[in-house]
């Protein structure tokens, strides 16, 4: 057989595992019989070499002797002369019945040789990285991410239908079938897209069918293909002021101009945006249930934004993140519904109505961009996984849904109903609360003099989260306060959850 | 409570679902006591429009009458009226027992007055999308994707320990845990991380701790988020000329400028890319098995590129997709742990020692880089789904990944030997056979005066799916041939498959 040839060095000779145990993954020995070195001595090197930059672990098991003779092909001596070499140096350790091991507590006898971050940081060319990239914070905040009392993005864990999940996921795990295995369709599974669309359709009057409808792993990944299809290097784009955190990050990577359009009562102030800057590419938008002050667009901004689109070739991304919980009225429909022109993104997600680390969410698409964001998808992750898709097509069929979201709406208006009541209780007028009529989380403004940030690190240390709304603006006029998620908590333990914030925002005032 | 405002229009209302069935979505429905327009036939207008723009869909379920005018608030009188016009003008039917549905078959009655993509095709501002996006090819060829007796990527799938793994997944799943479930770390779960870095560590020969480990979709996911961290418009970057296809999508989607460099038998030719283009910011590779030639690159070649690496402040980003199956010697341990000096990104994948649509793979990050993979990851998909990540975990703790590669191992030597006799027997010395000796691919080259291209659609319609060569060549000079898979074939299935091969290029010969 031709061949395109190999090293041209000694081989790299990879043993087998001995028979039992199987956790003896095999260490890669590099023999050659043609050099001056002896064998014992290659063997020795080896296995030293990988003992000391800890490729092999302390404690872990390695082949036996004739195992590994048999691997190399060469006779044991050499195999015995280079263990009793390390043992005696005291690399490596027997242990009767069990087989040989690297030396424990080994790791703490000596420096590691791996190399260490200076050797690149010291050097001139650590620059060399991506200008966006670098445009991104990289320091984890205090408050990100968390899992107590008033995180935002927690749901009630505890009332979600794990029985019926869990055997709707096992009937499909044991399904055995090519195409479930195999590579697929970038846009996602056709039954689930099927789905979705229906209920779409019904429930959110969204115009669409499942051929326009790509499956994501959540409203950020939505977010993230748009921005790659749409945007490029210094266009203009509006996003609302203040607005989603993360997706500041995923529009400064595609190197997008971003115009902050302040929002008031009734969602993005359209005209403040027009006379920002009126010719931009897109505006990203959370008309529903804007993030994070909680207004509702009113039918007069749709329109408005609608007709600025059409007129300017525009394209609207609507992130429709939560607005499943709607309390003081019933479900706005999405704004998608309303467009004639195609002008409109639309993208939703299950990480607020199931539970986040189900990573499925879905963008409806206008038919003309639909052969773009496949490209774009393929390029970046080439396409979803199948299982979830599956159970969750069927658990949406069967009505489980339907009724978790009827159940939890419910279970969010009491928690947001005894939060605010808490709020009232403990600050009397001197918070304000905005967008609780909605999703899972309210916004409180901090009186003036007040550091959201300062508080909200302080906080931290005592295991008490809270996300500064400061975080949320991208312009130097920003508003102190918290971002309170209440999806997660107990309405019994409101109070004292507020009382624990009372406590420290009391306390940051003092420092003042 | 203050509120931040609500939409200043008619309320729209989104009924709720009648007890059973609970199928029956809720759709919605704008009512405006306020109005002139009588409240059925508000009811009766909404209705219409939704079943004449398919936002309801024939046969689809509605609300009862009752139901309905409980959730709207209103009397039943109305809702009757309505329903009596609807049901009247053909647009629903009751069924005795079942409920009332949108009228079966409507849909050929009446044409879709959902807006068509000619609205904006016709525009002059459809051309509103990237510039980078629109460089990529956005047509499907016939041979993408595929599942036929020579296409790319297929596995044994009749040979998964299925019963094992499928345990695995319904034990983490029937795991009640907040954890599981809440957002994590975009780098991915701790143990998986720990597991793999002892797999790298012992048989890739890989330098890394768990924290260096980000745990991604696959070597696709990989590549993407390693270029949007790396690169940049106009920056030069070496890839292998012929290479993996959809890389240079995903570097295309970066803005920078592609250096195809020439492979041969000992791999990239570094002393070629160094007279195109001296100082690059990266160069792309595959070393243990050059995707598609097959060759492996030198140990002098691998130093070469190393040292470029090293003075020139350049990345190596080595992608290591199927080195775990290697036939006529042993494996051949990674580039990355010959690097002392961290310009080495590692990637590794499941998707073909486990299967594609698991969407497991990793990456091993120089550490001075993390932070900077962590902000672009978090920007594109926020962190990976939990329940794969565990099941894994476990199975390769318990040695069942180290048992089925062995057992794999064995099977495709035997797959690519029945391939490599069928084609020496029905091609002779007609063909050139190239890179057999790894992974579950080979290449055969076509003598002068075929396109592979031509043979590859003819052969698509008669369902044999052909890769051909030519597509992975970026610059004009290019082989015809063809990009055989041969892992998802029985030995048994070969010769006949070959056969198919012959007739397919001896067609073609014909036409020529």
């Amino acid at each position: 057989m031709s061949s395109s040839g190999g090293p041209k060095d000694p081989i790299l000779l990879k043993s087998s595992m001995t028979k039992k145990p199987h956790r003896a993954a095999a260490p890669m020995i590099a023999v050659d019989r043609g050099s001056e070195k002896p064998l014992h001595r290659q063997i020795y090197d080896a296995f030293r070499a990988m003992i000391l930059d800890r490729r092999l672990e302390s404690g872990q098991q390695i082949p036996s002797t004739r195992a590994l003779a048999d691997e190399l092909g060469i006779s044991r001596i050499p195999v015995l002369d280079a263990y009793a070499q390390l043992l005696a140096e005291g690399y490596i350790e027997s242990r009767s019945g069990a087989g040989t091991f690297v030396k424990r507590s080994l790791s703490d006898q000596f420096p590691s040789v791996r190399p260490t971050a200076r050797s690149v940081l010291s050097h001139p060319g650590n620059e060399a990285i991506s200008r966006l990239a670098r445009l991104l914070p990289v320091e984890r905040t205090p408050w990100f991410p968390s899992s107590g009392a008033f995180s935002v993005g927690q749901i009630a864990y505890d009332h979600f239908p794990f029985r019926v999940w869990s055997d709707l996921v096992t009937r499909h795990v044991r399904k055995v079938r090519v195409s479930s295995m195999n590579y697929a369709d970038p846009m996602g599974s056709k039954e689930f897209r099927e789905v979705i669309a229906v209920y779409l359709r019904t429930a959110r009057a969204v115009r669409c069918d499942a051929s326009q409808i790509m499956i994501v792993s959540g409203s950020q990944h939505a977010l993230d293909l748009s921005a790659r299809v749409l945007l490029e290097s210094d266009i203009p784009v509006w996003i609302e002021e203040p607005g989603y955190e993360l997706l500041r990050h995923t529009l400064l990577l595609s190197g997008c101009r971003l115009v902050p359009v302040p929002v008031d009562s009734e969602g993005l102030d359209v005209a403040a945006g027009m006379s920002l800057c009126r010719i931009a590419r897109a505006a990203f938008v959370t008309p529903s249930h804007q993030y994070p002050l909680g207004a509702t667009m009113s039918a007069a901004r749709r329109l408005q934004l609608l007709e600025w689109a059409h007129r300017h070739n525009a394209w609207i991304v609507e992130d429709d993140y939560d607005s499943e919980y709607r309390y003081e009225s019933m479900p706005v429909a999405s704004m998608q519904g309303l467009d004639p022109g195609l002008r409109v993104i639309y993208i939703g997600t299950f990480s607020k109505t199931l539970f986040p680390s189900l990573r499925l969410g879905y963008i409806v698409i206008p038919p003309p961009l639909i052969a773009h964001f496949l490209a774009v998808r393929r390029a970046n992750d080439l396409f979803p996984s199948h299982l979830y898709q599956a159970a969750l097509a069927d658990f949406i069929e069967a009505g489980h849904f339907t009724r978790h979201i009827r159940k939890t709406r419910q279970l969010y208006a009491e928690r947001r109903n005894a939060l605010a009541q808490a709020l009232r209780k403990e600050f009397g007028s001197e918070i304000e609360i905005l967008g609780a009529e909605a999703g899972m989380h309210l916004v409180v403004t901090l009186p003036p003099g007040h550091s959201d940030q300062k508080i909200a690190a302080r906080a931290a240390q005592d295991g008490l989260w809270l996300w500064p709304l400061s975080t949320a603006y991208n312009g130097p006029s920003v508003r102190q306060g918290f971002i309170l998620g209440f999806g997660g908590t107990r309405a019994a333990d409101m109070l004292h959850q507020v009382r624990r914030l009372r406590k420290a925002i009391r306390e940051s005032g003092n420092d003042a």
